[in-house]
């Protein structure tokens, strides 16, 4: 840690920091992350384990050398975080018994028992590892969270299936308890085969036998279905909402860079980011082609484009837009433009261009000039319009 | 009950009621719920029973005796419900034969098969306590009437699961009764078949043999999807109906105790009572932590928070707001913010913060105007807005 | 048929009809189902079959004379039908080849059957006439106009299906011939693997046992998934139209019945409608009880109800409200309300009542005054608004 | 080839392409499809293998032989597409490289393993023909748009999956190993019996035994309906959007040929849009019916109907509308409409019937008179509404 300054070890390890030391860290980190995983498995499969036991061993421990680096690395990074309020090892003793402390904590103790131990009994726990990206996937961030705010709801469906299994046990073990005394011997035991019917997932290992057994089966796999269909419903709400959420914060922040919305009134800023959606392009990435129909038109919220047509080419950087002709005209796009830097586009769909314009003349005379002035040009000339 | 009216202890007696006696009493019904259905499910279990038979025949007892009183308490108690017409023991009889009334008898019952057999024959039916804590349950509350709403539609797709059970079964009995003739003897055992496969459960422990079962048992799951995605599709409707429903009347009333809101026209304020979402806090707990990123903003319905910056620390009260300064510069949060007391707030989100700014002016100028102050004196000084 | 013309007939048999002849129709035609599908089921059971023999006969042929007579009744008023261009005989050729007549001729066909065979060969097909009540459903014909609709989308999926059922059991041939030559020996029986898997039935009569084969079965099963995923999706967006379309035009019929709305002017009726639920009460129903939380108020679209405030009661007839007090005051019901006929109400939720009343602010006034009125008054007089 | 060129056959391959010659290739290619497929299946029966053996090498060397002419007809027309930058082999080069290119590779490869080993051996590989109708299908690339819409939220949920996965394969072979040494020894084992069970699917080959097992088998079911939940949630909003996008596209370009909404303002014309839905009837196929109920009008996008009103019959072509009558009356249906030529018809349903002429007066004006005038006259003149 020689030469490097908390503060900046503790940006590299942000889940969402750029730059290349902390992707580099990224990285090794989900490299890690499958190499123990791939160890854990291989380990319990006696051939595998028996003739490549030294390598086995060898990669288990550089494994969980990483975690318990990062663990510590995390731990004197933590006095550097913008949140703390108490500094030095007060901070980190409140970073070490928050969340975020004990969930590195925990990715830290294979290596703690391999110490302990050995390296085989500390493999099994390997499977805490598999939790580690948990931390750097956006979407599983919002899931989270769209599950999170139907708390409620679902655990109120969990209630109702937990009464709906023991009812259906109780009547399972007064129903089939003289004919299977093996499987229906106790409602403890009956609970097995509730929660297998309930769920539908019928492993078959124990079936009524009784009129009375099956026509219960029957109500119980219906509910199940109900079950299904109520979490179903719950998400489906839940996950609208989310991504409307989601997506219009992205789409926001970008409008206010691009100078073509300026001219678009406070009131209104929403309704237009609303209708936008955000896109990343790599580099070299072709985003229209020439011949194609088009359904969108782009706006460069950041990064460069060139356009293709024919003999020479011409580039379009931020703030400027294209593909607006093809909605126009109704006619295929008539060039081809690829992405010569990393992009950041605002696609505006041609359902939504429709609506926009009728609503907005102001822009549907910007729009169209601009498109007549290209066509009439035969050419295509950059466009920026600063209201 | 002496010292007692009958009165207090109706109100005691309702879900929803507030004040230690009714909190401690839920609480003990609540783990004799809890304790019955442990009792009855170990009864079940032989090598238990021989070993803790007294344990569990004077627990027993204890939870019949408590469910025994509460149907003798809320019996003596419906004479004093508002919603009574008739007085003293006529209102009584009204309540044994209405819904709640034969619902806590139910609950009585084992306790009478106790007193009238024996504890071992009478836990068998201690899996109707399961049911007990359904009156308790806001979420099943609200799932009930989203079942209940639906419930046309949930039906006809139950007939049309009828009709395709019994068309299925009949020909399965064509098809399958000279190959097995064990399974698929008789229609009524080729139900199980039907039912097991249409639920997509697939015991295993019948399945079609001939080529034409095959196809047809092909056809009965693909029907059997058809049905999980219809009810799945109509609760989907229905739950997003009552969630809005169930969130926009929480939020109405605590919106009419905000000062904060009274300046905003009438015809509007169903408008901002749709964006608001009320959410509780219990004592200490953080609301939001310094230097993290900001997507909401909040106003107190009831309670008392803390601002701590720094050195000292400032408290807000019911009708004053707090959050806007992250949301309005796009930095972190300043300050982290903690509940002194249980609490009841109104989150906007920063999507409908900026659509509310952008559409109320009135109210964008009250927000800014404080925001400003606040940051311009470098300290939280408590705003409340009296229109 | 003597002294009943075919225009009688016509109207009687039709599935909507009112009056006591056609109610008395869709009795025995229901009941005749029910009898006819418990004869089959019946009779496929060798010991039942055996001892009833005689009972199971005559009421088999009791239920083929009921639907052989159907057939011929609907045939000769099908010359009275309205939509029938031509008259006489031609018009029933015409409904003979339509999909009403086929559909009840295949009803007849097990009376066909039996006399020409035996009732024990004929009462196998008796299975069709669970599909007669398909026609008196209006739940099945709305989710059949759900599934009409999305047609398009849901056969997509099944073409999806089909390819990925196709390549699964290819691919699973290929990997598992050797290994179960019994089971995946030729790709029509893989195919039985793979709808077993892909729907996620899982019968477990047939499994992969090789490592390839297990990674396949695990991507099937996760594609089954997707399947069920994406009809919910399209089902429920298919639903919610189709309930909307329902409820509005149920309500919009009457709207235009009850005077209050009048005030209202053209361009917002359909808001309005849209606001509203049609409710039907039995006679006797309570429809409010005194003391509950109030949560919607009802307008009076045909039938009477009955307003009971301790001593005596008032009656309001169609085109009177009631329940807005409570809406109002924020308190619970004031009144017990019964219906003394088979009523309709519109019920206007709590959440809508505040809506409307926010954006109509002379319905707004004209339900105040009224509920001012009755307060002042401690007495329940029926209102009537004429604009 | 000769006397067709290059260009000509371009436009026959393209999947939307009308005219005799593209129909008989598409109705050509999908036979081959079907054939193919067939001799596959077939050809893996040992008995039709043995029987048929002739005729199933001959009818698998003409399907390969088409699908090789097609990549080389494909191939030949690259130079002509639209969207070629480059001309001759060029063109060609880059479409053997692009995806469409390596998907009609794909189809051509059991052509060439035919000839290059035996068709017996080439047959197996038969099955990638399944995938070929994927590119004639609008619905399953609307499907693919739903699906790549949202990609990111579907792999987070599968993400999560994977990790529910390793975690429950994990543990289940710590807690069963001992038992069951056999289904449980490692954990690529224990996983076979995780995602059988994580799915719902249930085979029953392993199932846990122990307790603590059987427990830990209980939560995973639980977590795969969360699962399948989710995706539904994601899917059916993804699929909404879509289809409303797919309809008004649809309807857009329809709306302006309707020479009727002309005189709609350029600002509401997509709310028009919106309401409106595009039908295709084919000739000779009954629109509506006399005496029906009638929920919806017609306006005329392309075709001819005729009216049949008794003894006579009028005839409507493109412009014109029709079917309001019933909606305005609100009695049945008084004409019968048959398409006397393939037909494009954009309904209005009852519902959006009254919104748009509650908010369209102008409209409103010229159905009403036009239905007054056609009641009036007892007879059906055609009536096209020239602005």
């Amino acid at each position: 840690m020689m030469g490097m300054s908390w503060k900046r070890l503790y940006r590299i390890l942000q889940p969402e920091a750029s730059g290349g030391a902390a992707r580099a860290f990224r990285l090794v980190h989900h490299a890690m992350v499958i190499l123990g995983i791939a160890i854990m498995l291989a380990d319990t499969v006696a051939p595998w384990r028996q003739e490549h036991s030294r390598i086995l061993d060898a990669g288990f421990q550089l494994v969980c050398a990483f975690f318990i680096a990062e663990y510590f690395a995390r731990l004197g990074a933590a006095a550097s975080a913008p949140s703390a309020h108490r500094r030095g090892w007060r901070a980190r003793l409140g970073w070490m018994i928050s969340g975020s402390g004990l969930f590195d904590l925990i990715g830290a103790l294979p290596g703690v028992l391999d110490i302990a131990f050995s390296p085989k009994y500390a493999s099994l726990y390997g499977f805490v590892w598999a939790f580690k990206p948990v931390r750097y996937s956006a979407g599983l961030a919002s899931l989270g969270r769209v599950i999170s705010r139907a708390r409620d709801a679902l655990l109120s469906v969990l209630l109702a299936f937990g009464i709906v299994l023991l009812a259906a046990a109780s009547l399972a073990y007064l129903l089939e308890r003289n004919a299977q005394p093996e499987a229906f011997g106790s409602i403890p035991r009956a609970l097995w085969w509730a929660i297998v019917t309930l769920t539908t997932t019928g492993y078959g290992d124990v079936t009524p036998i009784t009129p009375g057994g099956r026509v219960l089966a029957g109500i119980v796999m219906i509910a199940g279905i109900l079950v299904f269909a109520l979490w179903a419903g719950i998400l489906a709400s839940g996950y609208a909402e989310e991504l409307r959420r989601r997506e219009f914060l992205r789409t926001w922040d970008l409008v206010a860079k691009v100078p073509f919305f300026k001219n678009v009134g406070a009131s209104v800023i929403a309704d237009v980011a609303r209708l936008l959606r955000a896109r990343d392009y790599p580099a070299r990435a072709v985003i229209m082609r020439r011949g194609t129909n088009g359904d969108c038109m782009y706006f460069i919220a950041s990064g460069e484009v060139e356009v293709r047509l024919g003999p020479g080419t011409v580039r379009l950087g931020p703030g400027e837009f294209f593909g607006e002709i093809a909605l126009l005209t109704g006619g295929p796009r008539n060039a081809t433009i690829v992405a010569t830097q990393p992009c950041t586009l605002l696609t505006l769909d041609i359902v939504d261009f429709r609506h926009l314009l009728a609503q907005q003349p102001e822009l549907a005379r910007v729009v169209s000039e601009e498109a007549e002035r290209r066509l009439a040009a035969d050419q295509f000339v950059p466009a920026t319009v600063w209201p």
